[in-house]
C-alpha cells in the first residue's frame, strides 16, 4: 500500500494532526505539513537558473551574505528546512553534457533526446510537450525568461520542433497553443521588419486576443483576465547588473521577478490552477562569457523570482514550487589564497558586466580608453600589456562585428585578468556534465528522491498535479 | 517538547512500528527506520573525501556508471533513498576557502579557526579535539588516511597544534592520546632515521603496546586486541591507479578500504563502541595536481571504504555513517563538446596517474621518450611541440628537483594537453569556496538539516551519541 493510498483510505488519518505533528517538527528534512500528501498540487511553478553549476549557486549566496548579512532565499529555504531536495541527472540522448533543448524536453517531454532537439527524437518520434498536457487539463500554462521566449528552455515545455533554432516557427506553434504567459525577450522572432517572413506575429497574437506588451509599464498595467503576450528586446533582455545602471533599460525592461509576479496573477484565478515556468536564461550567458557580473546578478535576479514563487505557494497551499537548473556551466568557484576574502568582496564595487565592457571598446579604442572603461566598470587598473592584449583582438575582428557577435569578443582574456583580481575561476566556456542541484516545496515534493534522471521531473510533475498521462 | 523528548516520555511509542511504518515506506528523503531515532550512536564513522569538489563525486559516479553499468557506493544511497543528505559551508576562520586543517577542526573541535592550525584559535585557545572527547566517554578513536597519518584531515580530530606542519610533534601527540587506530603514511614522522630528533617513534608505540605495521600482510595478521599503528610508505600512499599497476606496490600498500575494515575490525568490540574518521586524503593531492587519473581512481577508493563502512552499519543499527568532504578542489568537470562521451570514457584506459608520467620523465629525456610514455600510460600521441612544451619544464629545473618537489612538475600543461582528449576542465590548482557535500545514514541522521555550517557537524556527532559536551 503506498503512502497515498493509505491515508485515503486508513485509519491514521483520524489520528488528525495533534498526534501527527511531532513527525513534523522534527530535525529531518521535510517541513511541509504532512497533510500536502494528500493534497494535489493544482499549481505548479518551476523557477529554472540556466546553466547554473552549483558553484554559482554558492557564490551568489555567498556573495549575498556577506554583503548583506543574508543569502540566497534559495538556501535560506535549506536553512530553515523547507524543501525536499535531490541531485539531478540531466544527460540528454546524445551526451552525457546536454544543451538546453534537450534539458529542458526531458523535463517537458519526458523522454532524453539529442542535443540541439526540442521533444523530437532522433527517429522523428514527437513527444508531447507537458505544458500541453496541462493545457488539456484545463490548466493555464506559461513562460517567462530573460532570454528570448522562444528560446530551448521555454520551448522545451510547449512545443515540438527539430531544431532549437527555429524561433520564429516556435513564435507561430505557441500561438497555435495559446498559452497564457509568455514574456521575454525575443522581438527578433515576433517583428515582421525582422522574420524573415514579415508576419506580424504580435498583430497576429492581439487579434488572437493576447494583450501585447512592449514595457515594463505596459506589463504592469495590463489587464489579468487575457492571456499576455511580453517582448521586452529583440534578443535577450539586458544583464540585471547593466540594467540597473541604466534608466532607460529599467524603465523598459522588466525583472523576472516582476514578470513572475505578472505571470502568477494573470493565471492564478483559474479554476483548475495554472503552471507557470520561470528561467533566468542569461545566467548561462554569463557563464558562456565567464562574466562574473553577469553571473552573480542575475543568478540572483533567479533568486528574488524563487522568492516571489514562495510567497504565492506560502499562500497558497496547493501550489508546488520547484527550484532548480538545466545543467552546469563553467563550474565556477572562489580559488584558495590569502586575498581571497578581499578578492571576491570586490565584485560587490563592479558596475557592469563584461559583455558591456567588452562591446565598448572598439579597434579605435585607446589604451588609455580600455584602462578607463575597465576601471570606472570594475575598479581593476589594467597594464598596458593588458590592454594591448584585450585590444589585439579588436584588431582581428572585421569592423563592428564585435557588436553583433559576442562570441568572438575577448570575454576569456578580460576573465583571466579579472580572476587576480576577485579570485574567480572557470574550467571553460561551456555547459558541464555535473549533475543539478533540485528543490522543491510544497504538494508533491515529497514524491522526490535524492537522486533522480531529468526525465523522471515530468512525470513527477504530472503525479504531483493528479493528472493521468493518457494524452 | 523536541522529538527524542517526546518519543522518550510520550503516548506515541505505545503505537509501536506497525502503525508507524506508513511514514518510513513513503517516497520522502528519510527511510531509515523511525526507530532509529530513539538511538544512540554508539559508533560513528566518518568518510571523508579530501578536497573532493561536486564534479568529482560526478565524475567518479559517471566512470563507474559508463564502465560497469554501476554508479558509486556514494550515490547509490541517494538512488535507494537510504541517507540524509545536506550542503555544508566549510569556510574557516581566515578564509572563505578553507584548508583542510580549519576545516577538520571545524568539525574536530567545534570552533572556525585561521587556516593552517590545528585546534588552536589566533588567540591561542585551545579546542579539545573530538576524539578525545570521545576517548574519555569510553570509545575507542581511530583514523585511517591516504596521506601521512599526521598529516591535517586526521590530526584535526585528534590534537591541537598551532601549525600543522608540526608533524614529528603530532606523532607524539596521538601517542599521548593513545588512539587505538593510526593507519596510512607518513613514516617521515615515525622513523627515527627521518625525524630531526632522531626519535624512533615506532619503538616508542610498540613499547606502549602498539602492534606495528607496515606492510599491507603484516597489518591483515595483526591481532585485534592491541591498538595498532601502521605506517605503509613514507610520504603519502601511492595512488590507487598506480599501485594497482604495480605489483610490488600491491604486496606492500593496503587500500583504505582495506585499512577502514581492519581498523573496525580492531574497535568493534569496544562495549562503548568507537569513532573513525576514513579519510582519502589523495583526492585532493590530485586536484592539485588537476591530474585525472589520480583524482578518479583515489575518488573509487573512498567509494569502496564507504561501502565496508555501510556494510558495517548495515549490521550494527547503532552506528552512525558520515560521508562527506572538507572543501573543493579545483571544480573539475566535463565540458561539453561532441566528443565528450567518447573523451570522457577514453579515461577508462589511462594506466598511470600524471604524477607517474611526470616523475618518470627528466631534462634528458627524448621526445620519443615523453611520447612513449604518454601513449604508454593514455593512449594519447602528443605532438613534437607538446613534448617540447613539456620538457622545457624540466630544463629549468635543478637537478633532480623535480623528483622530490612535485609541485614545479608541469602539471598543469600536462591537464591541457589532456583536456583536449578527455574533455575535463579545472578552475585552478586549489581549494575552492564551494559548499560541500554531506550524507549521513543511521542513528542521529535525522538531526541534520539541509544546510548546515562546518562547526555544527561536532555538536551533531556528540548528540547522535549522547555524549554530554562537558569536558
Amino acid at each position: 500500500m503506498n503512502r497515498r493510498t493509505f491515508f485515503k483510505n486508513g485509519s491514521l488519518l483520524t489520528l488528525g494532526t495533534t498526534l501527527l505533528q511531532p513527525f513534523n517538527t522534527s530535525a529531518n528534512n521535510i517541513s511541509f505539513d504532512i497533510g500536502d500528501k494528500n493534497k494535489k498540487a493544482k499549481n505548479i511553478i518551476i523557477v529554472v537558473s540556466d546553466g547554473m553549476s552549483i558553484g554559482t549557486l554558492n557564490m551568489a549566496d555567498l556573495y549575498l551574505s556577506r554583503k548583506t548579512g543574508k543569502g540566497s532565499n534559495w538556501l535560506q529555504l535549506y536553512k530553515d528546512n523547507r524543501v525536499n531536495r535531490a541531485l539531478m541527472d540531466m544527460a540528454s540522448a546524445s551526451s552525457i553534457v546536454t544543451d538546453s533543448a534537450a534539458a529542458s524536453s526531458s523535463w517537458g517531454g519526458g523522454a532524453r533526446i539529442n542535443n540541439g532537439a526540442l521533444n523530437v527524437s532522433k527517429d522523428g518520434e514527437e513527444h508531447m510537450p507537458i505544458w500541453q498536457k496541462f493545457k488539456q487539463a484545463g490548466k493555464k500554462a506559461g513562460c517567462v525568461t530573460t532570454v528570448p521566449i522562444t528560446h530551448a528552455t521555454p520551448a522545451g515545455f510547449c512545443i515540438n520542433s527539430k531544431s532549437r533554432n527555429a524561433q520564429e516557427t516556435i513564435a507561430e506553434k505557441y500561438l497555435e497553443q495559446k498559452f497564457d504567459v509568455l514574456m521575454g525577450g525575443g522581438g527578433d522572432y515576433f517583428s515582421s521588419e525582422k522574420r524573415k517572413d514579415k508576419i506580424d506575429m504580435y498583430q497576429k497574437f492581439s487579434s488572437n486576443g493576447y494583450e501585447v506588451v512592449k514595457t515594463r509599464n505596459e506589463m504592469i498595467s495590463a489587464p489579468t483576465k487575457k492571456p499576455i503576450l511580453g517582448v521586452f528586446n529583440d534578443g535577450g533582455l539586458p544583464y540585471s547588473k547593466d540594467r540597473e545602471n541604466n534608466k532607460e533599460l529599467s524603465k523598459k525592461i522588466p525583472t523576472l521577478a516582476e514578470m513572475t509576479k505578472k505571470a502568477i496573477d494573470v493565471m492564478k484565478d483559474n479554476p483548475k490552477g495554472f503552471v507557470l515556468q520561470v528561467e533566468a536564461g542569461k545566467v548561462d550567458w554569463a557563464a558562456h562569457g565567464n562574466d562574473i557580473t553577469g553571473l552573480i546578478y542575475d543568478q540572483i535576479a533567479h533568486d528574488e523570482a524563487v522568492q516571489v514563487a514562495m510567497d504565492f505557494a506560502e499562500q497558497n497551499d496547493d501550489t508546488l514550487v520547484i527550484i532548480t537548473t538545466d545543467h552546469g556551466n563553467a563550474n565556477p568557484g572562489v580559488i584558495y589564497g590569502s586575498k581571497a576574502n578581499d578578492n571576491f568582496d570586490a565584485i560587490q564595487k563592479y558596475k557592469y558586466t563584461n559583455e558591456w565592457i567588452l562591446n565598448g571598446i572598439g579597434k579605435e579604442t585607446s589604451i588609455s580608453g580600455v584602462k578607463e572603461r575597465v576601471d570606472y566598470a570594475n575598479n581593476i587598473a589594467l597594464t598596458t600589456e593588458e590592454c594591448n592584449l584585450l585590444l589585439s583582438y579588436y584588431k582581428k575582428l572585421q569592423k563592428q562585428e564585435g557588436l553583433y557577435n559576442p562570441k568572438k569578443l575577448p570575454f576569456k582574456v578580460l576573465a583571466e585578468i579579472q580572476k587576480k583580481h576577485n579570485s574567480v575561476g572557470w574550467i571553460s566556456m561551456q555547459h558541464s556534465a555535473d549533475y543539478v542541484e533540485l528543490a522543491m516545496y510544497g504538494p508533491g515534493s515529497h514524491l522526490l528522491k535524492p537522486f533522480i534522471k531529468n526525465t523522471d521531473l515530468h512525470y513527477l510533475m504530472l503525479e504531483a498535479a493528479e493528472v493521468e498521462n493518457k494524452f
